[in-house]
């Protein structure tokens, strides 16, 4: 029975250890008292010849109904003629813009303290077009799709986030010295977005160069935005400025308002099921889906309480160099609350 | 008049400071009696029709018949419809392997002291194809081409430079996850290759993925062996931790021998002819073509000049934080000869 004061969201708790860390997440939810009703929803045991990948089409038609998901790590079957899960989401969901916050936790230390920027990341074409072919023996070519659709698409997103987040740059990530049409397409758009934003300053990078920037000093950059496989490299490269993918939040944004939040580690097969996974980026990403539908006091509550959790230091997960288990991790997040 | 004992190479000091810091090279490479004579070759003033840019075919005719040279910074002047300086070089002299040793300098700190690696970088195909086409309006489109030819190449090149300078491992970076038949190959290839060297270990990692260790936790890298655009991404996240480009070496290897070292920063116009620049990236960059000359008595006795005079810090250029002319950065060098 529903109640229909509660806003109904997906969840895909995923593989090895997303149900642990969804169930931090429900425990979480639960005494923050978040008007939530959780949609579950496994990846299947078969081939779903809908979506030619073991999520079913009953999965997919429940996050375009409910528009805002949560999903835990998913692990791609091995075996040919299927797609990948995380790429059937964005493919077929229309996720074309994927949002990781990366900031430095306060009492968490790494070798950067002063990083606070947003990475933007086209999420559907480029590098990821899968058109690939052998031309002939020996020599194979890969096809990267930039389209002006998606290019402006990303590239709204990112200033109307910088506006609506107080956020005051946008830089554009590119290689257009060397691919001129993809990525100078990719900038064209950029700028045409950028002269409706006189209030956000706009800057482009040239991707070796801001590799180079972060590893030197990561104060520089605010929100980023740039082409897939750029966006790969480049949050990967933040989340380990700040400590790695158990710590950084992720939000996929697809036509329509969906938004799809997920924890983008992996599943970690070797600890599941022995409550040791630390669910910080499941957790923080539900906070992404709390922001996305505009929850900010519930949002606010449980980063807040989060963050304290970790900058405490008393119970803090294996991966953060502590004994703590995921229960004993998620009690001490509650207590905060 | 040549003297027949000398080694003759080729040297280009390049654009805005590469006169200056070409001439700290030649004044070391004097008082250590390194028996090299210069053959000097400037940029054009006009694009030469042979080449397609600014370079000259006499230029590129003296590194094939010298086999050996040294480049300072190129700007490649705007305008359309020729080729950029560097990219001429490459495709011209067939110079399929960049390789940039990347290590700490004592005394000089940064975020990382314990960074040792080597970049070896596919220089010629890839992304760097040039072919790219729009497909109708707002659809463009660029070719990624991967050989066997070229893959062989380098990785045998990677696997080579491992056994004789004491290496251990050899990682190849790639995206075959996404891009499977084209980074495919490259992987298919290094592992052919792996299989002749048994007493290197040899290990696949994901670019994202090896973003993320590289700033976490560099010490993990050994040789790294990838294509052209994640060379160029790595090669600068690496120069990153250690202080920027402007301390790294960098040597092209071309077929039939032909080495090419060369500072791979900028030309820094805005301090070009103010006696400030920092000539270090592009003195380690002789001393790798020493190497390659196998005068390893007198590179290791400039390299130690070098570092030693770094590690003092008496005199230092700005770019590192001190106020040392490059004049006296060269006499300090010289002094420890
Ligand atoms: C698993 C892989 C296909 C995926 C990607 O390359 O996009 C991952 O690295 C990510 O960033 O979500
Ligand atoms: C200047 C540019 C074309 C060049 C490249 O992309 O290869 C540079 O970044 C390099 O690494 O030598």
């Amino acid at each position: 029975e529903s109640n229909s004061n509660l806003i109904r969201a997906t969840l895909f708790p995923g593989d090895g250890i997303g149900p642990e860390i969804a169930e931090s997440v429900r425990q979480i939810f639960k005494v923050a008292e978040v008007p939530i009703e959780w949609e579950e929803h496994y990846v299947g045991t078969e081939i779903d010849p809908r979506t030619n990948s073991f999520l079913t089409w009953e999965s997919l038609e429940s996050v375009r109904r409910n528009k805002v998901g949560l999903k835990g790590p998913m692990a791609t079957p091995i075996g040919k003629g299927h797609r990948s899960l995380n790429l059937t989401l964005r493919k077929e969901l229309n996720l074309y813009a994927n949002v990781r916050p990366c900031y430095s936790l306060p009492g968490y230390k790494t070798r950067y303290d002063d990083v606070n920027l947003i990475t933007i990341r086209e999420n559907t074409e480029g590098e990821y077009s899968g058109l690939e072919h052998q031309v002939v023996r020996g020599v194979v070519e890969s096809l990267k799709i930039i389209t002006r659709q998606a290019s402006l698409r990303v590239a709204e997103y990112a200033f109307h986030y910088a506006k609506t987040h107080g956020r005051e740059r946008v830089s554009a990530i590119h290689k257009a010295n060397i691919m001129q049409k993809t990525d100078g397409l990719f900038l064209k758009c950029c700028r045409e977005v950028a002269e409706k934003y006189p209030e956000i300053k706009y800057e482009e990078v040239v991707i070796d160069n801001c590799c180079m920037m972060l590893v030197k000093n990561p104060a520089l950059f605010d929100v980023l935005v740039m082409p897939n496989l750029y966006g790969d490299i480049i949050s990967d490269l933040c989340a380990g400025l700040i400590g790695g993918l158990g710590l950084t939040p992720s939000c996929n944004i697809g036509e329509g308002g969906i938004a799809l939040a997920e924890a983008v580690h992996g599943s970690a097969p070797d600890i599941a099921g022995k409550n040791l996974a630390n669910p910080t980026a499941l957790l923080l990403s539900s906070v992404s889906m709390l922001r996305h539908l505009e929850l900010h006091d519930k949002a606010d509550r449980i980063q807040d309480a989060i963050l304290k959790t970790i900058a405490e230091g008393k119970y803090r997960t294996g991966d953060l160099g502590g004994t703590a288990t995921t229960t004993e991790f998620t009690n001490a997040i509650c207590d905060h609350l």
